[in-house]
């Protein structure tokens, strides 16, 4: 059973997940990327992963589990956390650990093994967006789980250990630090100003335009002020919407447009970087929020982590976001 | 000029370091390790590096900035801030921006190339803790420096671009929020308990013995209980010392001898892992505390920050520390 510990000093949670200890580019650095092969995530292979929870383009007529999907989502094989089970909370001397309950589910992107995310058509990368939805709407509904969290690892050094193309998702029973501090950050900002401060974001790239990248009739791409890595960019609803499960289809399409030019560019310019993006929204169950805001965070993966990040939580990087933004408003994608 | 850029959300700093960018490991993934060569840090290259600030070993009678030395410190040729200028403190529109000020230094440990730092010996290495003190002494005088973060990257994977032996420190105008952060848990714990946190967990280590790896007279070395990474590894002073620099060389000297166990033990156990070290210490200038406790962290490049990482704060550790000290305990350093 995975287990949730506590650091008594600083309070970060880590999830001790010795089940995923099995997968060998866990533990040691893989020195090649993967191998394609057997690919669990293709056509035809879809017995070789657990039984899938959402499903999208298969015609209505075909059996489950069975090829004919356009996108298909199953639990991950190697979980970080386990689905079963009742949440636990004890105490080991000074320490706090907890049962490592929550749901970690792979996005089958697509079906075809070679083609990348940005290679999507708009409306299949609609449908991705929506499988996100589905399974936002589903997981809310356990009580058990605080917190749901959407991300992409594409390529071996953004950590994605097969390569057919997939995202994730991992729900949690507690609100990670990293989205507490945003939540906490927002409110802050709301409870001087009465404004939130995503808006406020968005009215200022919108205005300077230096860090601006992209936008359309609803969406607005940019690269954030403080990035941590090199190319870091945001995706950012222009008008106030907390949670992403809000949004309908017709503006996940537009959402679609713009996360499709932001990968594309990224991809012409840096040369098909590997790359992370986290959906980042409203805690599961919370209703609408005037401080919050989702949007999505691209990054990709052209720096290492090292002494100094690990140390201090600074980041050093080497390229402004001005001349990030500057480099993919002009760039073909 | 570098410049520090906070998050308008959560308050994280980012160094832009635009210099930097001439190195190119540092905006695209090196596939292959820097070669060898014409090294900077050896002995009659001295030319090569800017002018040392610290060295220890050489004969009085040679001159500075020649050969002779068995520790020699420099001012980082790439730095990511800049000592000369004052600070700045400046808005654009909502957000905040301060000259990169700052100190950034590297201490070459040895004068042999090969040699790392595991296979120094324990005099040496004593050396190289007594040059870290030093420069603590010296730069703490500057009073636009808050904090100085001392940390090592060994290997590629850790982030190191040059192969012999070195290890760095930055002067920061401001105390990192991760040291902020410990501090302050270091100190809600005091409030409470009127005990360090760090006493308290040296004292349940020492009792329970699960996760313990070594100790001689004045320090303990231990798996923390919760760990971002496999093998991370923490040396702890046994008794309370707030401040790194308040430590004799004799203490040091014991110092030496578990921070050289902890890295010829993980290098035995995971093949010669690429790893950071980083020594957390009190601010710059604050007097001694009875809450805080300096200490060491090392942690191997074994696994990737990914987008479950990087969105949540959350970290997925493989390895429990129990095993990893289990481990640590039985193989031969």
């Amino acid at each position: 059973m995975p287990e949730l510990r506590r650091d008594p000093i600083v309070g970060r949670w880590v999830i001790i997940a010795t089940e995923r200890a099995r997968r060998p580019s866990d533990i040691a650095p893989a020195a090649d990327p993967p191998q394609p092969g057997l690919c669990p995530f293709c056509p035809g292979q879809e017995d070789k992963t657990p039984r899938e929870v959402f499903v999208a383009g298969r015609p209505p007529a075909a059996p489950a589990n069975g090829p004919g999907w356009r996108v298909r989502v199953v639990p991950n094989r190697f979980p970080a956390l386990k689905i079963e089970g009742e949440l636990d909370r004890q105490a080991e001397g000074i320490y706090d650990r907890m049962n490592g309950i929550g749901a970690h589910e792979v996005i089958i992107e697509t079906p075809d093994h070679g083609r990348p995310l940005k290679d999507l058509s708009e409306a299949d990368l609609t449908d991705v967006l929506f499988a996100f939805k589905a399974r936002v709407l589903d997981l809310r509904n356990d009580t058990r789980f605080r917190y749901l969290l959407l991300f992409k690892n594409h390529g071996h050094l953004a950590g994605a250990s097969l390569e057919h193309s997939h995202s994730q998702l991992i729900a949690l029973p507690i609100v990670p630090r990293q989205v507490a501090e945003e939540i906490e950050g927002a409110r802050r900002h709301y409870d001087h100003r009465e404004r939130c401060i995503f808006c406020d974001i968005v009215g200022q790239e919108r205005k300077d335009r230096v860090r601006l990248v992209y936008e359309n009739e609803e969406f607005v791409v940019f690269a954030p002020w403080a990035p941590r890595s090199p190319f870091e960019t945001w995706i950012v609803p222009r008008r106030h919407v907390s949670n992403y499960e809000a949004e309908p289809r017709e503006r996940l399409a537009l959402c679609a447009q713009a996360l499709r030019t932001t990968l594309r560019r990224l991809a012409a310019a840096l040369g098909d970087p590997a790359y992370n993006f986290m959906v980042h929204s409203n805690p599961l169950r919370d209703p609408a929020s005037p401080s919050y805001h989702w949007h999505i965070e691209v990054m990709p993966a052209l720096t290492q982590v090292a002494g100094f990040e690990w140390g201090s939580g600074f980041h050093i990087n080497p390229v402004p976001p001005e001349d990030a933004a500057e480099f993919l408003r002009k760039v073909s994608g």
